[in-house]
């Protein structure tokens, strides 16, 4: 186990209503003008946002709002809010929805203090010291971005999709978390959200540090307890104990909980964000694809841990050769996506009927140098195969 | 599930070495004046306490010392502490120890701050609102304290041993975390140790509380790394890496991570409470011996948890009668425990042939009520007949 810190500072309040509790929160934390960021239409039109406003409003809250966040959040959107927020002068933002807006807040929460341009942080040509603090309304269990240090915005002149971490000044400083508010998602986002949530998992599990037993152990309780309530939501959306069940776990996926003392392998995140980046696909939809396809590889190159994974949470029965059980636990995660939460599992089901590949996989390794270091080694060639293993 | 707050904003720096970190972390965190609390030799002879010293002055942080602090830390002993403060006037504490060092520490950070006397939050007689804050070095994993907003302390004059729970003001705000310090632990202490924290998991995952999947998938994943890596430990205690889990799975069994939306059951607590506050055992010990007689009286009437443990956790099939499994699942915990842990499991084994179960259960029961509520309703009938089954 390497040394590592773990700070997750959030106090997520979790359950039916609470986002009533938003005003005394901001107060609580320090906030006296708030600049709300939202997405869509849908926090409108549930009256989530009216709400919201409502209870800021009587906790004497001074605010402004920002809404029009599409998913795969883009620079330019940060641009404007920065812009806005330079103009109004909050001492908190707060980001109602899912992780697209929470990411474009903590774009703006850093790029708000910086002379320059605040893609500079994500180019690695600056780093952030500081930032606007904020609270969130979580709308969609997915990205995890209520308790991380992370954000991930696409640069629409390069298309180029990438993430900053700073887990000591971007961890929100509370999360409002009401289970209730996604149960009319649609089936697809619930499916995507799914998806990324055991991503955000696996790509810490899939490490050669050696005796994470302790990291390893929660990982595959956590992925037990997502796939058992994920076919539960997908049989019936408005159930609510298991809407929370992958609520919280959308949460602690992402909070560094099953990173502790291990290398982590964010690969198949980077191939995704390529395909996401170019064809704007759902990142979780778009990660059902390559995750299975990046197993199938790590069969033959490096099986032990997803074959533990298979004799551990997929059921597979340990046949003594590792690169077997890999393989049919890659399938099985294959299979599961596809059969129990109907998502595409090949670029044809994703609606990418002939991906560019070549292009695809000239601007990863442009961006993440000639070998991806991680749970295995990959150059080109090997990005290549696994891309073409997903078509 | 039911709704919840989860705040947990220690830093936990972890890891070879961290000891060093302990100046720097004080100044990050607001320290300029440092009060530093210890038990009894060790921290000394091992030279752990200068090395501390040593970090604070570099750092340029006045400090002074408390040492003295004994197991089933005693409220003496924090009015001592308390009235060294007030004349030291720290603006943060820094206890260097296990858990009865820390929860020392935190008694002394409620009572610092409140005219009357301090043992009046634990009898429940006035509420605490503000405490110094404090960092902590961790030396014994096991309560979880450098973790938690608890502190138990034990009434010299009523032979009364209760727990405060603040965690909003009482969390530390850093530990410092190094396996090292826990390879000349004695096999009693370390396995006394690993009995608390598998309470800690257990008493939140004895609950009633449906649809707490991602909860009891997380306390299972705890519960099976320990195992393992307690085994190991057993063999050879300077394994650095079966330490390195042992000793974060004792902070995240008592950070809440596993309560998630549940009623708790903390009566095997509070029944081991009892004995250690009459008869001075270590309170690990104490464990061992009540929670199989707890888990054997649970399972002619209340099976279910305790079924489905034995059938995740200890490898129990399942029979299709869950009192007969939940009855096997109590007998592998309280093998392992002695088998492998080396650990009493009867009170004639923890030194206490004649126990006066009469005086323990009456003053547990005019401690806590005529009938303690929890994962079973248990009378004084019951409880006596759980002290019997420890005979």
């Amino acid at each position: 186990m390497n040394n590592f810190t773990f700070y997750s500072p959030t106090e997520f309040v979790f359950g039916r209503s609470t986002e009533s509790k938003v005003g005394e929160l901001c107060k609580k934390h320090g906030a006296s003008r708030v600049l709300i960021v939202y997405g869509g239409g849908s926090v409108v039109r549930s009256g989530l946002l009216e709400r919201v406003k409502k209870a800021l409003a009587a906790a004497g809250i001074a605010f402004e709002e920002m809404g029009g966040v599409q998913p795969n959040p883009i620079d330019s959107k940060v641009r404007e809010g920065i812009e806005i927020a330079r103009k109004f002068k909050p001492d908190f933002l707060l980001p109602v929805g899912g992780g697209s807006v929470i990411d474009t807040a903590k774009a703006m929460a850093v790029g708000y203090y910086y002379e320059g341009d605040f893609w500079d942080f994500y180019a690695k040509k600056a780093t952030a010291v500081k930032a606007l603090p904020m609270g969130v309304v979580l709308t969609i269990p997915a990205a995890g971005s209520e308790g991380s240090g992370n954000s991930v915005i696409t640069n629409t002149q390069s298309h180029v999709k990438v993430g900053i971490r700073y887990p000591m000044i971007l961890r929100p400083k509370f999360a409002v978390m009401n289970p209730e508010l996604t149960m009319t998602l649609p089936q697809w986002q619930t499916a995507s959200g799914v998806s990324d949530m055991m991503a955000h998992i696996l790509e810490r599990y899939l490490s050669n540090t050696p005796d994470v037993q302790i990291g390893d152990r929660l990982a595959e309780g956590m992925l037990l307890a997502i796939m058992e309530c994920a076919e539960r939501v997908m049989d019936n959306p408005e159930d609510y104990e298991a809407r929370a069940n992958i609520m919280w776990s959308a949460t602690v996926a992402h909070n560094d909980t099953c990173s502790i003392g291990r290398e982590e392998d964010w690969n198949s995140h980077a191939m995704e964000h390529e395909i996401s980046a170019e064809y704007d696909v759902t990142h979780g939809a778009g990660l059902a694809v390559i995750f299975p396809a990046f197993l199938q590889y790590g069969a033959k190159h490096n099986p032990h841990k997803i074959a533990q994974l298979g004799h551990r949470v997929f059921g597979i029965v340990d046949s003594g050769d590792e690169s077997i059980d890999a393989m049919a636990t890659a399938i099985a995660l294959k299979t599961w996506f596809h059969e129990k939460l109907h998502l595409p599992v090949t670029f044809g089901q994703l609606g990418i009927p002939d991906p560019d590949l070549e292009l695809l996989n000239e601007r990863l390794h442009r961006l993440k140098g000639e070998v991806l270091q991680g749970y295995m080694e990959l150059d080109a060639t090997a990005t290549m195969e696994i891309y073409k293993l997903a078509l």
